[in-house]
């Protein structure tokens, strides 16, 4: 009867191309006091992680193609904007206005590749070191700044968790997350886009249930759950709180891949 | 920074028809010295409130249309059941061999009209009043049983928060959640199916992010991603933990429903 508890930390700076998250969080744990313990998982926004890894683009240094020139006007944004969620994808599924539904280079199906234009600020030198806000740029028309989804975000998770690790000499899991929409209910929810130390699914066909039944078609998106999960206590509007602490996760450490989510093409019924 | 705490209630008995829920889970709380709080959430398994409600059928019982003789051989499924999901259903999106997916009669889309054949058990008179398995009925072949979704379950939730509220004296928020697959990802992940006393979404249109960019398109799934991190804690293969005790949703409790959650047809992009 092990209780899961999710703990947001505070204290987490604004974050900026090149800060050591790591580090970052292991400074949080130790500034609130709370003990980090074998088994536990640090969720983590991608926004930060993109953030740290340099994944911001000016839109203003994008030229559209002809065809993000016509996507663009058919779905009423930014031409320099569609431009870069092409390049971020590997099919473009649907369209209206207002919304892009492509596949992920990363693999998975999501509105505008995962192209986030809030809490992202341009890294000018001049920019208030204290991460306040400069009134000239505090309003959407003025802010060209787009954030892009981290390029490989299991190897992020990974490299965040070996550092971790070995800084604090536990074992511990590490997942990033993104808000993904969905086709049919309306809101995001926290969805898994990396992971490392962490089970993606947990495959329970051929297990009994309580009347020793054999169950036939329960796979669990154990990672999704725990992504939502996550999502929630992080809030969305202001990302204060990008990370959370995770104790009681009800299955054992182990090692997958992002891409353990994703359903084969073949078996897609939806494409 | 007030974590999120998901507790598994224990001793939850073997569910059947007519058996009261409030009375069981505030038994449970207080066997297990549980306070429960002003704002705390009760998750429940639609499971046991299809049991309680007798949503139970016994597929003997029915006769297949010609319809559902068809779409069971295209799906390879038993045909009996096929008309059970038919007769659940308002529209058939999609089948292949295995899966049939449906617009259920609630509204949302899911897999096999959410009919459950897991976990069911038949209440013949003479079964062991402490739920004990009778060998002969152990297996799936000789079990005919399935359990269909309540037949309203927000009506279910508020029923049940208002019986324990008026036992414990504590405002709460009751959800009622079932596992659902996704179109482009493996693995099912917990979805609210009713809710009682809690948001459902989260419409941070217009709110600032941390630089005062207004949020343009954040609405927020709490309501599933509440649903998801219930199912995380309660599990799959055995109901043994059929109610989650939640502590500290970070948003107040509100009068919502279900079909908040539900995106509209006209928007939806993947019929």
């Amino acid at each position: 009867m092990q209780p899961l508890t999710l703990v947001p930390l505070p204290d987490i700076p604004l974050i900026r191309q090149g800060d050591n998250l790591a580090d970052i969080v292991v400074n949080a744990l130790k500034a609130n006091k709370l003990e980090i313990k074998d088994n536990d998982i640090l969720v983590l926004t991608s926004k930060i992680v993109s953030k740290a890894e340099g994944r911001i683009v000016n839109l203003e240094t994008i030229s559209p193609s002809l065809r993000a020139n016509e996507l663009a006007e058919q779905t009423e944004k930014d031409p320099r904007l569609v431009e870069l969620i092409l390049r971020e994808s590997r099919e473009l599924l649907r369209f209206r206005p207002g919304a892009i539904i492509v596949r992920h280079n990363l693999g998975f199906v999501c509105a505008n590749a995962g192209i986030d234009h809030s809490n992202v600020m341009g890294q000018e030198p001049d920019k208030d070191p204290g991460g306040g806000v400069k009134s000239q740029s505090s309003n959407l028309e003025q802010n060209n700044w787009v954030l892009l989804l981290p390029e490989d975000p299991d190897k992020s998770a990974t490299e965040i968790r070996l550092e971790i690790e070995q800084k604090i000499d536990r074992k511990i899991g590490v997942m990033i997350i993104d808000s993904h929409g969905r086709p049919w209910r309306l809101g995001t929810v926290g969805t898994c886009v990396g992971l490392s130390g962490i089970p993606a699914i947990i495959d329970e066909r051929g297990w009994k249930d309580l009347f020793g039944n054999t169950l036939q078609v329960t796979v669990v998106g154990v990672a999704d759950e725990l992504a939502a999960a996550g999502s929630l206590v992080m809030g969305q509007a202001a990302e204060a709180t990008p990370v959370v602490l995770v104790r009681g996760f009800p299955y054992p450490l182990a090692n997958a891949t992002m891409k353990d989510l994703l359903r084969p093409p073949e078996q897609d019924l939806f494409q």
